[in-house]
């Protein structure tokens, strides 16, 4: 630990994007846990609810009220939706903030509102939030304060899809995105729909049409646009843990087959660490990536003409949550942007 | 046991088809299980092989050439694809065969021999075939001594689709499948891609735009529409035994939206004791069909205008299997439908 | 439906035992539910509940307090652990009880109330409950109006252990048990531990030395062996929905060899249709009796003289639960025992 | 990379320790993987057997006898049991040797003979070889120029027990392990047993009083003791990827309690960073070290007086195999034991 490492807290400590935080920051050179928040479990070291971090050197669970964040270099915001809006409001500037939770990633309040169904409440911060796709948009994020992590599918989707926007390739009105998620995008909460006998061993969609998450990927294709763009998405959840897999069907603009959309992206990804376009047709899995922040995707024709599909597969607690937080954590202080994020993929 | 009861010959017992017949017969009130082959495990008890089987009496495991089918009422064909066309030729006509294998799904000799990679070998019984999905060829099935029982994939895409088709409601031009399968899909072969450890935990696509249940699917489809109609089609495979989910992307013709597909499929199916059409909005599951004769139908509407999703749910091994051969061999019997298929959904 | 068609009401339908009961009497040919209750679902369908109920033709859901119980053949009590004594106080004598919960299992009201920390409350009636573990209590089945239906663990434990301990064949203060089970076990209830982000890919122990299911194992024990038995229970939660196999190690009384206990075993069980040993050293699972009100015994020898092991399977949700309150049902109904438990087991 | 790099060699690389090395050294500070062998993917890079590992640097894969040996640092040997002891014979002195096979985890070759099945074939090499269980043979190991590297189930069950045995604390007679574990234990040959399809949804026991690992256990307690011991072993096979459980029975010696054997595993691992003695009465879960070098241990007083539960849990394939290995090449090579090991386990 050095004059240069980074004082780290966590607000929210005790949910998966907390503890995944955790997991990743044990490997980070430059950056130490220095509070951590939990309601819930106030006065408790983190090991009674989480066993698995034996051994770990880390402060007890504190109150939110109890804890002064000024001090602090970064400030991880690990919340429930609509909650860090509050709390930002209420904290004295100076930390840069990485806000996991849902509550900055709109930028239209009027979207913002119908989408999570209360007024936003804090509008002013709003207006200097950068959304943090950070391949996308490092120039902003170096700059920023505030930081909204994107979504877990909002990534997945994001990723593939705006650099084939930007580059005028896909007819706009045809964009059909089938993905599919771990249970652990649902978050730790006890809830009758997550529990294993009513998960596992079985596959159902929800959310159709009206995900919470479109109007986040329709904000990032439309900026990628430069027009309105709707999407078609349905989510689905699968009996694993870990990871999401998006299926995009995409119809090509004239005479474009599906070799130039790979070849775009590979130009478009080519230097990124994060981001890896296989060879053409591969079938990337989600197990490729567990525990890893890796984006994979790949590009197959369709069988009718004009068409294309592109697969994209992340792990939704890593690069779909607390590993892009730890990427743009490092994006903004300047330090090298794969610290604390070499973990290879657990498999099998 | 009467004189009425069915006598019934199961070629390729030990297969996941073969003993999912075996527990759906368990309840048949007028068949019996007179003979059984397996090349492998041939002068064994199949308890020996299946010990979940304790307690049935049930004939020993015969190879082929020793048994003799010409006694039989039914025969079913549960061997692997390419194998039960030189079985139909060297056997007595006389018994009722329904073959769960692909031999003779498909009409055209030729787009048999490029999916399966080798000529029909029994193109005089081709000729004969019906193809059984029992809810739209009951007459034709009534007739036949030979029936083609569909794939698992193309029961949970033709039966919401087809209808549709028929009534003219969609672009034939703009369908897009996917579907999601469990493991069970894969056989008992003992191949390296359906280990525990290679596939739970994770999510991927496969056979992306050239799958082989895809030209059956569209055989399917262009016989309804009276056209040829080409399909997106991926599938993916999850970590569960049981269960296929078919997520069917659709734009609708001038002007109809997504309740007038739900008023005509709750139509179509209106009487059928194994084909329901849930109410609008609906978000059907595997697990509700786990072990089940069913196949579960949803409509929702899309996001852009003049769009809607069908999700269409079955267990593989039983509506999109053995319980639909079964329910063939009900209608090529004479005896009610749904004779030995009034299994309840095992959940949890 | 006939004049000798039984009356049944379930209290607590939507209960993973309530919800299995109506999965088996969807085959029972003499038995009809006439009412079901549910606080928190009253007024409801079930099929809103469990969607897997679709097109089954049953009563709506009602409050306890709504419905007239006396005029039901048959009550089965599938409400939490210490709510049934109170309603059975309030209950008009007449219909026949088979209680799921554990509230009339333990006849010492001291160790009843040491064990779930509460007094027991309808001590009337815990005088006339029979002990329902129906292959060793049929008589006394047969004669009483109030059934405790045994619990999951109890039932895997005592079958294959009370016939050995009444033979005096084994020494009483050396029996160990260690069980595993799947997740149906810990109910419906939205709970931290239950759901599947915390209970799949691994594995854990859990009320070690201390589970509530030891005093009714040990009372079973005890009346087996007329005096005082102790026995370490360990059970375990595995990443299953359904199944227990408990494996339960032995030192032999003088001489005698696991063989002994094979012929013990096998001649008690001989001509029971639901209660199986397996051939010497066979290995049973619990996938072999998923969905099935089985229980298979397997011994093996130890690899220390004098010592034996034992491995019993069941399905928890059937003979461990619901299977076993039928076949209690139909003792107590003087119907064939077999009725509405011919299911065949599920698998794959 | 420096001139202080270790060159690592892989023998059967594309197996799950293999794989698991791989992951594990991509951490290493100090080592470099120089050479990986396959016989059946010789020529590949290894990207294409295992797409995880995309974007690693690694060596192409070849065949065995293609590649010079002598060079190398370390060699890790991840072949099949039986077909390392010929390897080594045919290989240079010179590098140091980690076999995670079980070619040499047995001194007396009889023993071995009657247990694998086949004569030892590297008599003379086995004299030298030291069994690497880390934590009780450091000085041996770090003196050794071939360490055989301790099975999965025999790490588990051997840390907990042998410093209770050294201390004289048990009945020796009395030892019964029920013990559970992942499917990757078996490796990634293609066995039906090891299907999705039959291990999911359920579990079983398998090698009751006659699995491999038993004699390897007992020539570790029986050095710890000086004296012959049997033990009852039980090993399950679980519906998770990773992690073994050893639930551990014992009998103490006159007076002990548990509490005694708690104390006495605290001051035996007090300084060892990768096995951790919980608090008295703790209930440790594979999934708390997913992934990671750690051996979790708990102690819990039996029911029955004079009798102690240990419960303890590794992942297989890390402190179970490949982490153990690389612990071990860290102490040999009189690196910090700790290098490459830092992992924090994976949770969900």
């Amino acid at each position: 630990m050095t004059a240069n490492t980074a004082s780290v807290g966590i607000l929210g400590a005790t949910g998966y994007t907390g503890v995944e935080l955790l997991r990743l920051l044990a490997d980070h050179p430059s950056a130490r846990v220095a509070c951590m928040t939990s309601e819930r479990y106030a006065g408790q070291p983190i090991v009674e609810v989480f066993p698995h971090l034996v051994g770990r050197d880390l402060p007890l669970l504190r109150q939110l009220g109890e804890v002064d964040l000024g001090g602090l270099d970064v400030v991880f915001g690990c919340l429930p939706h609509g909650t860090t809006q509050a709390v930002l409001g209420a904290m004295p500037r100076g930390p840069k903030v990485i806000d996991l939770s849902a509550d900055f990633r709109l930028r239209d309040p009027d979207l913002y509102a119908s989408t999570y169904g209360q007024a936003h409440g804090a509008l002013e911060r709003q207006r200097d939030a950068v959304y943090g796709l950070t391949e996308l948009a490092r120039p902003e994020i170096r700059k920023t304060d505030l930081v909204a992590n994107p979504g877990c599918y909002p990534t997945a989707v994001q990723l593939p899809l705006r650099p084939l926007i930007e580059a005028g390739m896909i007819h706009l009105d045809q964009i059909v995105v089938d993905a599919k998620s771990g249970v652990s995008g649902a978050g730790r909460a006890a809830k009758e729909g997550s529990l294993h006998t009513e998960v596992s061993e079985g596959l159902h969609a929800y959310g159709v049409s009206c995900h919470r998450h479109t109007p986040e990927i329709e904000q990032g294709l439309s900026d990628a646009a430069g027009e309105p763009v709707l999407v078609t998405f349905t989510p689905h959840l699968v009996p694993m843990n870990r990871g999401i897999l998006a299926t995009i069907y995409l119809q090509l603009k004239g005479g474009l087959v599906a070799e130039d959309l790979q070849a775009a992206l590979e130009r478009r990804y080519r230097d990124e660490p994060f981001v890896r376009v296989l060879p053409y047709r591969s079938l990337p899995a989600t197990r490729h990536v567990r525990g890893a922040n890796l984006c994979l995707i790949a590009v197959h024709p369709g069988r009718q003409p004009g068409r294309a599909i592109l697969i994209s597969v992340i792990d939704n607690l890593v690069k779909g949550a607390s590993g892009q937080a730890l990427q743009n954590m490092n994006v903004m202080l300047d330090l090298p942007e794969t610290a604390g994020l070499g973990q290879a993929p657990v498999f099998p």
